[in-house]
C-alpha cells in the first residue's frame, strides 16, 4: 500500500497558518513524522489561499525538497500554482497531480502538464453531472477517463484513479458500488492504480477512523494500491500493515511483526 | 454477518471442566453472553472426549434448547455423537452440521443426517490430499464438494463452504489464495454460503485479533456471510458492523450507530 501523506493541507487550521507565517520548521515536522509513520509520497496542499496558492505551493515544494527527497502529490486543480510547483521540483523527483477529471478544459490543463513534466497523475471518477451514483455509471466514468489518460500517451502505471468516495451517512449505497466497480477496472486495466481519499467515507458518523479503515481493509481486498491518509492514524497503519501481510505482500511477515513492536 | 459463536468447545478448559461437573449453568452463561454480543448461532463442541462425546453433545443442546431458542451448529465429525444430538434438537430448531468433507465415509455419514434431519451443513475444502494449497486446487475441491451436495438435493442455501484457514506465518500465500478462491465460488454459486473459521489465520503472530478481524473485513468484501468467532471480542464486532455498513446492509447506519454506543 502505497500511503500518500494528508497532513499538509491549508484546509487545516495549523497548516494555513505555518503557510501564511512562512514557518519553516512546521512544515518541515509535518513532513517528517509523516515520513516516519508510513508515507511513501507528501500531498502537498494550498488551495485555501485563492490567490497565493501558485507562490505558497511552489514554496512548499522547495523547503520540503531541500529536505527530503521524497516523491510529491501536488494537490491542486489550478493550472497556475501547478506549474509554479513544477518547475521548482528537481527532476529526479517523482510527482503526482491531484488531480484532473474527464471535464474538457481542467483534463486538456492537466494533461499538459502530466506530458511536460512527465508525471503521474490522480483521475477523479466524475464528470460534468458530478459523482456517479451507481456501479454502471461510476465504471463508465471510470473507462471514458482511463481511455482518454492512455490515449494522450499515458501508461497506466502512471494514473491513479481516485473513484471518488461519498459519505456512506448520506447514501449507504456507495460503499458496495465502489468495491463493485474497482473489482471491474482492475479486471480491465491491472496496472492502473486505485488511489482512495479515504476519509469522506465516515462523514457525519462516529468512530470515523474505525470506518476509514475498515473500508481501506475491505478495498485493499479488490485491489486498491494506494490511499491519500493521516498516517499518524496508528491504528490505521497497523491494520494496513494486517491486510498487506494477509495478501501475501510482506515476505516471513517482517513488516508487519515490525508494526507491532512500534 | 452471520455469527456463530464458537466458545462453547471442550477443546477450551473452562468448557471441558463444565462439561465433566455438569454444570449447567456455566454454560448457560456461555450462550446468553454470546447471543447478547450478537451470536445467531451457537456452536457446540464436545469432541475433546471422545467416547462420552455423544452424551456430553447430547446434553448442551438439550440443556441450551431448554433456555434457548437458538439455531445450532454442532461441530463433530462424528456420526453417533451428532445422531444422538439431533435426536433432541426439537424439530423447529434450525441446525448446520459442522462438518463434512468431500472424502466418501464422512460424505455419506454426513449427508445422511442432512437429509433425514433437513439441516443445513458446512463442507469443508479439502480432500484425502489434505488442504489444497493454490487457487485452482482450492477451486476444484470446493466445486466438487458443491457439487456433491447438490446431486444430493441439498440447496445451495443450506450449504456454507468453508474455505479451510491455514496460518498466514507458515504461508503467507494462503490468505490470497482464499480472497481469489471465494471470489470465484460466489460468482459460480452465488446463493452457497461462504463461512470462515477465523482464529486459525494468524496463529503463531502476534496481535492475534487484529490479524482475524482484518482478514474477516477483507473477507466481508468478497462474498463471506458466515463467521465462525468468538463474539465476546469487541473489536471483531464493530468492525463486522462497520463492514456491514459500508456493504449497505444496514440501512440507516442503525446497527452501527448502536454498537458504537454500546
Amino acid at each position: 500500500m502505497k500511503i500518500i501523506g494528508e497532513r499538509i493541507n491549508s484546509t487545516r487550521k495549523p497548516i494555513q497558518e505555518a503557510l501564511e507565517k512562512r514557518d519553516r520548521a512546521f512544515i518541515l515536522k509535518e513532513a517528517k513524522a509523516q515520513l516516519e509513520a508510513g508515507a511513501e509520497v507528501l500531498d502537498l496542499n494550498a488551495g485555501a489561499f485563492i490567490k497565493e496558492e501558485p507562490v505558497y505551493l511552489k514554496w512548499l515544494v522547495e523547503i520540503i525538497q531541500a529536505k527530503f527527497s521524497v516523491p510529491l502529490a501536488l494537490d491542486s486543480p489550478n493550472i497556475e500554482a501547478l506549474n509554479a510547483a513544477l518547475e521548482v521540483v528537481p527532476a529526479k523527483t517523482e510527482v503526482i497531480i491531484n488531480s484532473i477529471t474527464p471535464e474538457k478544459e481542467r483534463f486538456d490543463n492537466g494533461i499538459s502538464l502530466v506530458k511536460k513534466y512527465s508525471t503521474s497523475v490522480i483521475g477523479l471518477c466524475m464528470d460534468e453531472e458530478g459523482i456517479p451514483r451507481n456501479k454502471e455509471k461510476r465504471l463508465k466514468v471510470a473507462e471514458t477517463l482511463i481511455k482518454k489518460l492512455k490515449e494522450e500517451g499515458i501508461e497506466e502505471e502512471r494514473i491513479y484513479l481516485d473513484p471518488v468516495i461519498q459519505p456512506i451517512s448520506t447514501d449507504t449505497s456507495v460503499g458496495k458500488a465502489i468495491l463493485e466497480s474497482i473489482k471491474v477496472i482492475k479486471t480491465r486495466y491491472p496496472r492502473v492504480h486505485i488511489v482512495l481519499g479515504l476519509s469522506n467515507i465516515s462523514f457525519g458518523l462516529p468512530n470515523r477512523r474505525l470506518i476509514n479503515r475498515t473500508f481501506l481493509t475491505m478495498a485493499t481486498a479488490v485491489g486498491v494500491d494506494t490511499v491519500i491518509a493521516d498516517p499518524l492514524d496508528k491504528d490505521l497503519i497497523t491494520s494496513i500493515r494486517a491486510a498487506e501481510m494477509l495478501l501475501g505482500k510482506d515476505e516471513f511477515c517482517l513488516k508487519y511483526l515490525e508494526s507491532q513492536r512500534s
